[in-house]
C-alpha cells in the first residue's frame, strides 16, 4: 500500500503544471544531431556577457566559499545611488522570477484574488495557482493590458494586480499617463506589482518614473530584472522597489541568501556599464526594425513591440514552422500555451542571427 | 490614511523574524577599522575556492546570458552517478535552505504540524512560522534529537518531521540503525525530511546509506548541500534525492530558474574533486581535535561534534567573549537565538586560523 503524496500536497498544486522553459542549445544538439545553433527563444541579450561583469566575477573567486552578503549591501547602494532610491526600499531577488513568487506567497492566501492580464507573463498564473488562490485573468485589448477592466474587477478579495510593462509575451506597452492613472485608483489595500523586466529596451522619454512613483503610491512593487538587457540571465539577479515597510515585510519572508555572490558583484559591474545597456538597446532597435520590415513585406501580422522580442501571427498553427526552423538550428518560442497557437514569440538577435531567422522564414513560408 | 501592510500579509508572517546571518568580514572591517579579519561563523569551508570549481566556472563565462538549464541535466547526471540514485529522483535547489523551503511551502499549510528537535537548524522554525504551520518542537536530548519523542509526537495533523544528522548547531550525530529505525516507524504520509548538510564530515563508516533508504522509504527527502564540505556557499546549490514521486511535485513549485548556471557547472566540477573533498575532511578531523584539547585542558564543557563546527559552554552569557574576539579580528557565532545564550559556535578553520582563535580565548579567559 503506498501514498498518494498528490493528495497530501498543498491545494492548487495538484492542478499546477511545471513552466516550460525555453529549449537549451545543447539538448537540440544532443536532439538533432546539428551544431551552429541560434537561440531566439528566451529573450536572451544576443550581445554576449558584459566584460564589466566578466572582470568583476573573475576578481571574486576566491570568495566563493564564504555565504554571499546576506543584505546585498554593494549592489544595492549601487542600486540606490543610480536609480535614487533609498536601500531600505530595495530587496534582492534570485531573479525577478524569485520577487513575483516572494511578493505572491507573502501576501497571497487561499481565495484571495489575484488579477492580471490576458495573455500576461505565465510565471503569475503559476505562482497563483500554486497558493491556491484565484487568478482573475481580464481579457487583453489588443494583446496588452486592459486598464480600465482591471480596475473594475478588484473586489474586496484582491490582494494583487500585476501589471506588466512591456507585456511579454506580446511586447504591449503603456504609456506613462496612463498606467500612473490606474494605479492612483487602485485600492491602497490592494498591491500592484509592477513588472519592468524589459523596461530598458523602451525610449527613455517614454519609460514611466515608475521608481519614484513608490514614494506617492505606498501599493506599489517595482520589479526589475539583470536577465534581460543587462545580459546576467544564467546568474539570476532582480531587484524589486517598494516602500521600505513593504520591503520589511518581504525581507522577513526571503530566504536570507537568495542572491549569490557572483550575481551581486556582476549585477554592481554593469549597472555601471553604459556602453553595453546602450549598446544593446541599439542592437535591439535596430533588430526589431529588420523582422518588423520583413513582416510587412511578407504580409505576416505582428503585435508591435516595445521589448526585445516580437510576437508573429502565421494565420495557422505555429507548431509546424517552430519544428521547420528548429532543423534550421534557429529556436524560436511557441506560445500555444498561453492560448496563442497561431504565433511564435522570436526573440531578436545579432544582425546576422535576425537574417538568419529571417531567411528560414522566407524559405518555410514560400 | 495609510494601510498597514504587515496585516494583509499572510497570517504567521507577522511573528516572523528574519534570519540573522553571520557577520560579513567587510562589514567588520568598516566597524572596527581592522584588517587581517577570519571568520570562523557560518560553518564555510577555510580551504579556500575549489581549484576546480574555478576552472569550470571560468570556461562558462561567456554563457551566462542565457538563462540556466531549468533541468540541471548535467548536474543531475553527475549526481546520479556518483551516488547511485535515479536522475528523476533528484531536484537541485538555490541551496539547500531553498530545497527545504520548497518542500515546506509544497506540503505544509496553515495548522499543519512540522516536528523538530529543540536547538535544530533555525530555517526550520522560520519556514513553519511564514507558512503559519504549527512548530512541534520536541526537547533535545543531549542536545540532539530524542528519535523516540519524535515518534511520539507525530499526529494526524504532521506533514513534516525534519532530522539534521549531524545537528547544526549543536554537532550531535545519529547512529545509522538508530535513524533507520525511526524512519522505518514514522507513518508513509508523513514526510521525513533528512538534512545531511555536515554528512561528508562524518567518517565513512558511520555514515547512514540515506540516499539507499530512499528506496525503501517514500516519504523520505534527504536534503544535501554543496556550501559546507564542498566550499561553494557563495554560489548557492544544494540537491535533494526522494522517489520520482515527490521530485515530481516539488518541481512543480520549483521557480525554474532557481538555480544558477555557474553553480550547476561548479557543483559538477567539484563532485569529481575528490583530493579537495579528503583534504576538507581531514583538515576538520585535525581543527575538531585542536579545538576539543583546548576545550579539555580549560575545563571549558563543549558538545561533541559530527560538524565542522564545535559548540562551546562558556558557563555564562557568551556574548561579551563574543565581543572580545570580534575585536581580536575573529568572528564567531552566538547561538543566543537558539534559546544557548552560554554557548558560542565555532566553525574550524585552517591550523593558523585555529590557533589564533585558541590564544585569543586563552587571553580572554585568563
Amino acid at each position: 500500500m503506498s501514498c498518494d503524496y498528490l493528495s497530501r500536497a498543498n491545494k492548487g498544486i495538484s492542478k499546477l503544471q511545471p513552466y516550460q522553459a525555453g529549449k537549451p542549445i545543447e539538448e537540440l544538439e544532443r536532439e538533432l544531431g546539428i551544431k551552429d545553433i541560434i537561440k531566439l527563444a528566451s529573450n536572451e541579450n544576443p550581445l554576449g556577457f558584459p566584460a564589466s561583469a566578466k572582470q568583476a566575477i573573475t576578481k571574486h573567486l576566491d570568495e566563493l566559499t564564504f555565504y554571499p552578503d546576506a543584505n546585498g549591501f554593494s549592489l544595492k547602494k549601487a542600486i540606490s545611488e543610480k536609480f535614487k532610491v533609498k536601500q531600505e526600499q530595495i530587496t534582492l531577488g534570485n531573479g525577478s522570477n524569485d520577487l513575483i513568487e516572494l511578493i505572491a506567497r507573502t501576501f497571497v492566501h487561499d481565495e484571495d484574488e489575484v488579477i492580471f492580464a490576458q495573455y500576461a507573463f505565465i510565471v503569475y498564473p503559476l505562482v497563483t495557482q500554486a497558493l491556491n488562490a484565484k487568478a482573475v485573468v481580464v481579457p487583453a485589448k489588443n494583446w496588452g493590458h486592459d486598464l480600465p477592466a482591471m480596475l473594475a474587477a478588484i473586489t474586496d478579495k484582491t490582494k494583487l494586480v500585476v501589471v506588466a510593462n512591456p507585456n511579454n509575451p506580446t511586447g504591449t506597452f503603456l504609456e506613462s499617463a496612463e498606467l500612473e492613472q490606474f494605479i492612483k485608483q487602485v485600492p491602497e489595500n490592494v498591491l500592484v506589482v509592477l513588472d519592468e523586466a524589459y523596461t530598458e529596451f523602451t525610449p527613455v522619454s517614454r519609460r514611466a518614473p515608475s521608481l519614484q512613483w513608490v514614494d506617492k503610491y505606498p501599493n506599489l512593487i517595482v520589479c526589475r530584472t539583470f536577465s534581460k538587457a543587462y545580459g546576467l540571465a544564467g546568474l539570476r539577479i532582480g531587484y524589486a522597489v517598494s516602500s521600505p515597510e513593504i520591503m520589511g515585510i518581504l525581507n522577513r519572508v526571503r530566504q536570507p541568501f537568495n542572491c549569490n555572490s557572483l550575481a551581486l558583484v556582476a549585477a554592481e559591474a554593469v549597472l555601471a556599464d553604459d556602453a553595453y545597456l546602450a549598446k544593446a538597446y541599439e542592437n535591439n532597435l535596430a533588430g526589431l526594425k529588420l523582422i518588423t520590415e520583413f513582416c510587412e513585406q511578407e504580409k505576416l501580422p505582428y503585435i508591435p513591440s516595445m521589448g526585445n522580442f516580437i510576437t508573429i501571427d502565421f494565420g495557422k498553427p505555429a507548431q509546424p514552422i517552430y519544428q521547420q526552423l528548429l532543423q534550421k538550428g534557429v529556436i524560436v518560442r511557441p506560445i500555444a500555451g498561453y492560448g496563442m497557437p497561431n504565433h511564435l514569440r522570436i526573440s531578436i538577435g545579432l544582425p546576422e542571427q535576425n537574417q538568419r531567422l529571417i531567411n528560414g522564414l522566407k524559405e518555410i513560408l514560400n
